[in-house]
């Protein structure tokens, strides 16, 4: 490591088409450079099966091929800014998850071995592949009777999305692939592992976070779950207990140091330190000066919701959260995890399959179909839809959920059905806000941050009339990138903590999203209805007379225009 | 009349969007000349307002310049095939319905004088039109009061779609026209009205058919409804009573014949007989070759499915129909009416504004997108739909309902929703046979006929699977035209009734659409599920829980791809 004060961090965020590199000052939180690198397998990045509509798997080989085609090129663009590699305090890594990877004895990803290149089950297992959906029932169901109760920081059910599941699964996919699996890696902690040249799946660092909020690892039970549970599931889950490194860190603490071979590939000086890695989302939330009381929402294809809460502070349980882990986002801190299993893919959805040509014309379909969408007020179009075209994260933890949209007439439009898509998102949104605060954690301040807070004022707007809430939006575009970056910068010593980084390196936007009232008045009846339908459609038990749904949207359609 | 045998009769055909003539030789049913004329007026014939999806009138001018542009040209064509005026029988006529036109005291539409040009109230009002559905539900409220029990014929609800419930919403809507109508004349009579030149609102011929299924006349009670029962909806209404013609006929009568005047535009024949309107369903089925125990089903924007059961017979009332009426369709026999609200409409609503350039590349949008539909497996999509975008006319006459799309996830494809709302018209259809079934109606065989049983094998393929049973097309291609030629014929005296026509007139096609046992077995699972949504959103007071819907239709997807 270099002697002269460092100036610099770079933090690395794998999404779910490309990973980014940036670049920061850590002095003021400056971005020097930013470059985004698409996957180039699949589609968009992602391995489809056009008969499994659940599944979906990533080319391990992007992951890294995308690191070195990122990184080479933000070194380049910062050094016509006076950038100097020694000057670089340390890189932080965020990635998608839980995207477990099966990994031979060295660590090496099986979808890397020329004997399982073009097999599916073999590649990584990405965040939102839901084929695993029996596997996360049977794990949930057995999980409620264990006497630790391991799904009790985790809103009490198990998801298709996580790792257990996955694995799970894998060994029914496709034995083969299960077999040759010596163990299976976080995407988190395996781009660390990778660039400090640890990647011994015995020995690699694990971090807190995707071990604590996916794979029902806690202290409290020492670690991850016993031998005799995972027994219980299956014997050779077992027998995989005992092929990880025991123990976990925060994302504060250092992976390893760069490796020469990397550095010299990368244009980086070799031994800069590595922050073990965490979750876009959780990062994300520091990035955007998380503190109690704060809900940092991360809009993307999904969102991810976080808030911390101070472990010194009492804490409820909250049933639908997919975590509450100590230390997972900041250390002396509880992360807590909720999110929406697809905001921009239902809106990304809908404008690749359903969208005519008027709209497509300049092809930024997005951009005209708001166009026409924010003309429309509230309630106008007598369209409701629930935005679980992928299933719901919290509060209901339920993959098998699907899209629902009710309303249409025979002049029902696409803006019409896009803006009833955006509203679905934002009811979501709502559902999540008032769960947190059902069980005392107090939502004082909402900051946005992701692709869609950035480009999207029609989106904002209409999340700032349905929670009747401001909605703040942070300052930086690349809030995933800039926690990694800060967590690079406390892991090299840069700061003496998160916080301290934080009020040097966030802030917020100085215009906000303010609730209009009138919609506001709309929305709330529009909120009952949806969660008429949420509660039909979504609790098992719930007993609804859904005969008033159509009528009163109707209603309410009929009253935008006397009114 | 010609001295000559009768060789031709001539058929006119009033639809949503256009009006045909069909010149039929009456010897063995082949159709000599058709000819369809688009009217010009609005979209597609339909005057809309925006900014009220509910509202649907027509220029009633484009009925009388329709009329003589199609017959003319139909005249020109048959002569080409040895065609001559005076060999015709009779002309018949049939239209869509409700209907109804407010006209001044000489009979002309207030649509066609100057000062209601431009008046939207003033035009004619559509079947669809829908804003009257707050006056249809004070009519159904007050009626299943009364002691004559006014809609225990017409299904226990009274439709905003029907005459009582337009007339009185003008009134609302806009008084001034409401007082400018001298009285108000349904579409099916003021065609003949018009051609025989009768068209004092007192004194012209109204046919039964439209009387008895939308205008709660019946002889039981004397006709239209009493002057106390309209007083009590309003005084207006009552005042109205006395400006209709009290007495009613059916179509194998003559309104009169045809004026010279219009003989002379047109090249027929002054004094050819002019049989009594009706609504183009009922034509339809007897152009279909209608008798006991078939359902003829007309496939168009919206269906009719019509039976006829003998008056000798008993014959209980049946909730959710349209109208059981003696004679309606035929002498000697109850003519019993159902159907959908939207069908072929929610296809091209979709094809309009759901469907993405790489369906619409030839023009023919249905056919690329039924290209890809077809190749799915029931069940496949796990996408279910309630096909109520326009409301639900039998069994739940309700307008007020909407439609409803669920299982969507981020794959779904605009073929696959396609084939939802298709197979959604399916279910339809298989609720009302049911319905028929279940009071006592046996239905022994289904005949289709209209344009999308023409040209929809995906379509009718469908519909064998979903209700299991054969699905028979009509020989003729417009069974409606051809049943008012039909009735042409009769009420020239060409043949002594209308089975002694229907004999020599009409027939199916040698290919019938067979059930596939593969399919009947999916579609009955999907079938309970629609049923579970019908009778939630359908039905007051059900209680549904609808919790386990979109887990099965993942469940029953999941099922067409292991099995």
């Amino acid at each position: 490591m270099s002697t002269h004060k460092p100036k610099y961090a770079i933090g690395i965020d794998y999404g779910t088409n490309s990973v980014r590199a940036l670049v920061v000052d850590i002095t003021d939180g400056s971005e020097i450079a930013s470059v985004v690198e698409n996957y180039p397998s699949g589609d968009a990045g992602v391995l489809l099966d056009s008969k499994r509509p659940l599944l979906a798997r990533q080319n391990p080989a992007d992951y890294i091929d995308g690191f070195y085609r990122a990184v080479s090129k933000a070194v380049s663009q910062a050094k016509k800014h006076g950038f100097k590699p020694e000057l670089v305090a340390g890189i932080g890594i965020d990635t998608t998850g839980s995207t477990p990877i099966p990994v031979d004895r060295n660590g090496t990803p099986l979808g890397m071995l020329p004997e399982f290149k073009n097999n599916l089950t073999a590649q990584a297992w990405l965040w939102k592949d839901h084929t695993s959906f029996d596997e996360a029932a049977v794990i949930t169901e057995k999980a409620s009777k264990n006497k630790d109760q391991y799904l009790a920081k985790c809103g009490g059910r198990y998801s298709s999305e996580w790792f257990w599941s996955k694995i799970w699964h894998c060994k029914r996919e496709n034995p083969k692939v299960f077999q040759a699996a010596y163990s299976w890696v976080e995407l988190a902690d395996f781009i660390p592992a990778f660039l400090t040249g640890n990647t011994n799946p015995d020995t690699l660092p694990r971090g807190i976070c995707a071990a604590g909020h996916k794979a029902m690892f806690h202290e409290q039970w020492g670690g991850l779950p016993s031998k005799t549970f995972l027994r219980s599931l299956d014997p050779d889950l077992a027998k995989l207990r005992d092929r990880f490194n025991p123990e976990t860190k925060t994302s504060d603490q250092r992976a390893g140091t760069l490796t020469a071979e990397i550095a010299q590939k990368t244009g980086l000086a070799a031994g800069t330190p590595v922050a073990v890695g965490a979750f876009d989302c959780h990062f994300g939330a520091v990035g955007a000066g998380i503190k109690p009381g704060t809900l940092v929402k991360i809009l993307g294809t999904s969102t991810c919701d976080i808030m911390i809460h101070p472990l010194s502070e009492p804490l409820s349980d909250i049933p639908g959260l997919c975590g509450i882990v100590p230390e997972s986002v900041m250390s002396g801190m509880y992360g807590l995890e909720a999110g929406q299993s697809a905001v921009g893919d239902i809106f990304n959805w809908f404008v690749k399959n359903l969208v005519p040509k008027q709209y497509t014309a300049n092809g930024d379909v997005h951009a005209n179909l708001t166009k026409e969408a924010e003309k429309l007020r509230a309630g106008e179009s007598g369209l409701l839809a629930l935005d679980w075209n992928n299933g719901n994260r919290t509060v209901l933890v339920d993959q098998l959920l699907s899209g629902l949209m009710v309303g249409a007439t025979l002049h029902t439009t696409a803006p019409e059905m896009y803006r009833a898509l955006v509203e679905a998102t934002a009811f979501g949104a709502f559902t999540i806000i008032q769960r947190f605060e059902e069980y005392g954690v107090q939502v004082k301040e909402v900051i946005n941050c992701g692709g869609i807070a950035e480009k999207s004022p029609f989106v904002m707007q209409i999340y700032a009339d349905v929670c009747n809430r401001p909605m703040k939006i942070s300052r930086s575009a690349q809030t995933c990138a800039l926690g990694a970056a800060i967590f690079g910068a406390v892991a090299g010593g840069a700061f003496g903590d998160v916080r301290e980084a934080q009020k040097k390196m966030t802030g917020v936007k100085p215009s906000v999203y303010k609730p209009n009232a009138k919609a506001v008045v709309i929305y709330k009846k529009l909120y009952k209805l949806y969660r008429e339908l949420h509660d039909s459609f979504g609790l098992k038990g719930h007993e609804a007379n859904l005969y008033g749904v159509m009528k009163e949207l109707i209603k309410i359609r009929e009253g935008v225009f006397i009114g």
